[in-house]
């Protein structure tokens, strides 16, 4: 007999865990923190404090140091300052866009230290990706300093490819990706078991979520739009993953029964009329795609071009009508524009409101925040180095790994 | 500074009460358990559970016997079984149903011990609500043993009340209901800080993840309709209440733009296709109203009725197109079909789930069970007793009440 939701009280060891991950953590998102501090943010009194701080400076995690003299002296010992480790612990944060395949070196703290990027497109194989990836990883090893520790590989994967039509189809890369994708790149890591892979919107919202524009936001909506649109959902503070992870493509929700055919199969979808193709096509630039493309559409629009102008508002008032819908839904007392729908939302903030006011339950709309990322288009890459950090600060202490020893 | 989803860890007393709220709402949920389970179930030694079951009898919460000799005689003394003390410990429930007003006496350990009902309509006021409440508690209250302990009460609001209008209303019907019940109900019951409210989708799904169809299920969407159609929805186990509490009207999810006008001053929302009077429309009924008119449909179109035939096929359509919408939006394990809904996801479940086929990415389809509930129109009361019980199943041995004690 299973009981979902309950679980016995820690012991005392496992107590100590937890307050080193706690206050491990505290400085990863806090950065540099005084002891002082630290005993009031993580209710812990001060020689607990001193004895977690000594455990992980020992364990190589964060150093002490005495503050820098401020302008008027102080009275009595100046409190230690904890730092995290930023250069000596890291992980290696990939990110696999439509049209690029990104690598970082991210350290302990969420600083981006080193990084590469590659074009990519739709018919990048995975084994392509991967060498890429290992390529990426060769070259930014030797740079970090010979004492630096690796923890491991958070890897983004964007939710959509093109397919061979330049049509959106999202289950069959899901399954083409995800998994095989973490085994093959644990391969040519020199069979490094911590490869975590989580979706761009996921991770852009977890990225948000700890250290962007949401931080201290419980319920968000994080909205990301390439050639397809997905969102990372967090609710009451915890990611909502979903059942099988699949969850988050509200780009398939159906706002036009009957409309467009989408890449999955079904017609009308979202992203037919949000996505990419949906602004070029209206627009008359059918052969257009990319980014660049769709900020050419906005530019023209902002300069006066009539068709431009109509697509933005036509796609703009889309926006605002699937977005009302995920906050009817959802609640959400932020959503948060990402990637291409970054530039959309900023292009049509108007329209897009005024469809969310007329369509969203007056509880549902009072304290909804429209915003966009803080993280710009790092965000995926900070959520990737997040998600590979999870295992160590769960449990700071813990082996670095079964398989290879640290890096 | 503050820093989300951090918490240092427990005292010693912290982690003797969260093992007795663990204990405690083991054998809530699961029933008399011997010690020899509860051992296993919670990681706790023997001693621990011992101490840990002594101190919540002393309390009053639990008893523990010696089991019924089974057909075999066992070897060495037969493990303890730990009980929860259905009849003297109990909490209030109430349902505030679009066309009723229900009231029942619940125990520790999730049995209905005693319920009172009422009819109510549209117009109702809330003082009259409270009153009728007050009524139904006055009468059961005599029937309690003198010593049973009430530890609290749980309301359960339907998210819809018809307007003058016939219509439904939403964003008002929760401004007018949640808040000002919760205060005019502790006003008439002595006033007992311990009210809980919570909307009927959200508590309904509550009850049947807790001892229902969904029971270790982690990800779940439980769909709700009377007038108005509501969902409660779980992820990873956690309720999703969202930021204001609002969350779940997915019956204001646009499904076909330009569609009927909605009560909430939108067109074309779910519930315009799905609801009562959509069926009810449909089928040439605009007069009636009523779970037993939208039957009295169902039932003419399992008789061969065409007109019926065609409402339930046309709803029973629509029924499947928002269900494929959420299932893409939130990859949810299971769908639970409540009041309405499951009386025409049993009358349409073909077409429904022809519409799910088409629509949902084969990700997010592959798992999706579709069911109907188990603990039927009673989950409202049972959840509503759910959430009065929190309280003392956080902390069973806190003091019951700071206003007045007990009962």
């Amino acid at each position: 007999m299973s009981a979902p939701g309950l679980r016995a009280g820690p012991s005392q060891e496992e107590i100590r865990r937890h307050n080193l991950g706690a206050l491990l953590r505290y400085v990863h998102i806090n950065g540099a923190t005084t002891r002082a501090e630290l005993t009031g943010e993580l209710g812990l009194n001060r020689s607990t404090i001193g004895a977690l701080t000594a455990d992980l400076a020992t364990a190589g995690l964060v150093t002490e140091e005495t503050p820098r003299a401020s302008g008027a002296a102080r009275a009595g010992r100046p409190s230690l300052v904890v730092r995290p480790m930023s250069a000596l612990v890291y992980t290696y944060a990939v990110s696999v866009d439509v049209d690029r395949i990104r690598a970082a070196r991210v350290g302990l703290g969420g600083e981006i230290l080193d990084r590469r990027e590659a074009a990519r497109d739709g018919d990048t194989s995975v084994s392509e990706t991967v060498a890429a990836v290992a390529a990426f990883v060769g070259q930014m090893h030797p740079d970090a300093p010979p004492d630096a520790v690796n923890m491991g590989t958070g890897v983004a994967v964007t939710g959509t490819a093109r397919t061979d039509g330049g049509l959106v189809q999202l289950g069959g890369d899901i399954e083409r990706f995800a998994e095989p994708l973490a085994e093959a790149l644990s391969a040519v890591l020199g069979g490094d078991p911590r490869i975590s892979v989580g979706k761009v919107a996921d991770l852009s919202a977890l990225a948000e979520h700890s250290r962007g524009v949401a931080a201290g936001c419980g319920d968000v909506v994080y909205l990301y739009g390439d050639v397809g649109v997905g969102a990372g959902i967090i609710s009451g503070g915890h990611r909502v993953t979903s059942h099988g992870g699949y969850g988050g493509e509200v780009g398939h929700m159906v706002v036009r029964p009957g409309g467009h055919p989408c890449g999955c199969g079904s017609r009308g979808c979202w992203v037919t009329e949000i996505g990419e193709h949906a602004l070029l096509s209206a627009a008359g630039r059918d052969g257009a795609s990319g980014r660049d493309a769709l900020l050419a559409v906005i530019d023209a629009a902002g300069r006066g071009d009539g068709k431009a102008q109509a697509a933005v508002r036509q796609v703009g008032d889309w926006l605002g009508f699937g977005v009302a819908n995920l906050a009817n839904i959802l609640n959400p007392r932020m959503v948060v524009f990402g990637g291409t729908m970054r530039d959309l939302y900023l292009a049509t903030a108007a329209s897009l409101r005024s469809r969310v006011n007329a369509m969203v339950l007056p509880a549902c709309r009072e304290n909804l925040r429209l915003r966009t990322p803080k993280l710009g288009d790092d965000a995926a890459l900070i959520g990737a180095a997040e998600l590979a950090f999870e295992r160590l600060l769960a449990d700071p202490l813990a082996d670095p790994v079964d398989g290879q020893g640290g890096d």
